[in-house]
């Protein structure tokens, strides 16, 4: 059972009635209902050896990359964070000054969005650093974007440019992209929103599951990052690589071509493709179109 | 650098400026205001090796005890819990079995309360495996009790019994007091609150370091456990042997006497000691009064 499964098992379990819930597991974040506002709440961690290598990124970079990744999901529910508490993990013996670092890292992330860090626990043990956060948001406009508003015509759309995170170290040092989701939730009409985190393939595989819907997505129109343009296969790190922590959404096509035209976003904006009644994922390469798997793509030699 | 003096260091950063805080780091929980509402926020973790050993208590029972922690926070601030979210770092190759007894354990804990799991995040690595869980609550009646509120003369109360709580197996199984705190909420004017967790002379230092105050405790109305009772010095593993998950409570001395006499609670209720203005904390054992260290009593031969 990977992790896939195991959240796909949790989702069948019976969940307890509640007045409070108004989405539950399976989005970017939970969705509460308190007094009369939309609490988003979301929960991400990091550990040394699968999320960083703390050798080689020093602790502060750890502390904000955590912040970060939820930040960038309170942002694909176009929300606004309004707190963060963080659990700290930490080797023993590890340097005062490495301890103070993840502080640091966490509030240099959650200040730029003016994210208060209110509150937190702090053990040590004889594994590797891992850290959590929980953030808290609330909508920035109306009502929070889900995953499961993709509507049959809407254009594809995603911010930035896409593909070897690793290679350049954006997953360290990317920008939330909480603004950018504010402004277009203000500007546009969202249908549905994620964050790239597992990759553009895998993760507009979560819109159309959760929308009961299929894509095209022509392969030409997807921005390409420096790092991915120098990869061996640039389509296939665009593609499947992960850890972009861009903006991936869905619009009224007439809206998309608005936003192509005017480029409000500081990050810039493409139109890769639409949103199809049939529940399949499709890329056009040249004139031909092909099956697009939700994993990621291979090339087909 | 221990954890308590990296909490000091947290607490003396300057903070972001935020009208949602109403209570920051240093409590059991954060206070928000959301809206017209006081929202409580607590998370905490729990490793294998640290707060449980798996091999021997086994995936549900470690599922378990870190949602009941977090559980015993709301319950320190006299708060019912909202909704919980949980990360899950595993260890690679773990039985699904197990995985899913992971669960399990969270949601015994989580339902036993109406407590609804709204989301999270599972991973795996090469390391062991850590929990954590992030609960929102909100207060049972009117305001959240904090661990400043102490008033010169109040009298110190605790339920249940004390110590031994890692040879009983306790620190694994125990109730989150939640009932009881609401229950005290609405029947007495509790100043201060906090649970148990560092062990009662710690948590009593605590709410004197927070309400800027001291206290008297009387050794002999300690309430003992029997695995305290059968520790080598009892008295010691009732001060300082944590993990009780008991409530430390203090208020007018007048409705501690009404409790003490009533017993409204299934746990029962203690009165061991009073709050006093020199900030310092006082043991007296049979006619004698001598000092307590807030890291744990030591016997004096």
């Amino acid at each position: 059972m990977d992790e896939f499964e195991f959240i796909d098992w949790i989702r069948q379990q019976p969940s307890i009635k509640s007045d409070v819930v108004g989405v539950g597991p399976g989005d970017d974040c939970a969705v509460l209902r308190i007094d009369r506002e939309q609490v988003l709440v979301t929960t991400d961690q990091c550990a040394d050896g699968v999320h960083f290598l703390l050798p080689q990124c020093g602790a502060e970079a750890a502390g904000y990359k955590v912040m970060a990744r939820n930040l960038s999901d309170i942002a694909a529910m176009a929300g606004l964070p309004m707190a963060a508490v963080a659990t700290v993990m930490l080797p023993h013996g590890m340097a005062d000054k490495d301890v103070q670092d993840i502080y640091r890292g966490l509030r240099r992330s959650a200040d730029a969005f003016g994210c208060p860090l209110v509150g937190g626990d702090v053990g040590s043990w004889d594994g590797r650093l891992l850290l959590t956060v929980t953030l808290l948001g609330r909508p920035a406009v109306g009502k929070p974007i889900l995953r499961s508003g993709a509507k049959i015509g809407d254009a594809i759309c995603v911010t930035g440019t896409l593909g070897g995170s690793l290679p350049s170290g954006k997953h360290l040092h990317f920008t939330p992209r909480i603004s950018e989701a504010a402004d277009l939730a203000g500007r546009v009409e969202l249908h549905a929103m994620i964050d790239i985190s597992d990759g553009l393939a895998a993760d507009l595989g979560h819109i159309c599951r959760e929308s009961g819907l299929g894509a095209e997505i022509v392969a030409e129109n997807i921005p390409l990052s420096t790092a991915a343009e120098e990869a061996e296969d640039p389509l296939a790190a665009a593609l499947s690589d992960g850890e972009d922590y861009e903006l991936l959404f869905t619009l009224p096509p007439e809206q998309a071509e608005l936003l192509i035209k005017e480029q409000p976003l500081a990050p810039g904006i493409a139109y890769i493709g639409q949103i199809v009644a049939r529940p399949e994922m499709k890329l056009r390469i040249g004139g031909k179109l092909q099956p697009m798997e939700p994993r990621g793509y291979r090339h087909r030699a």
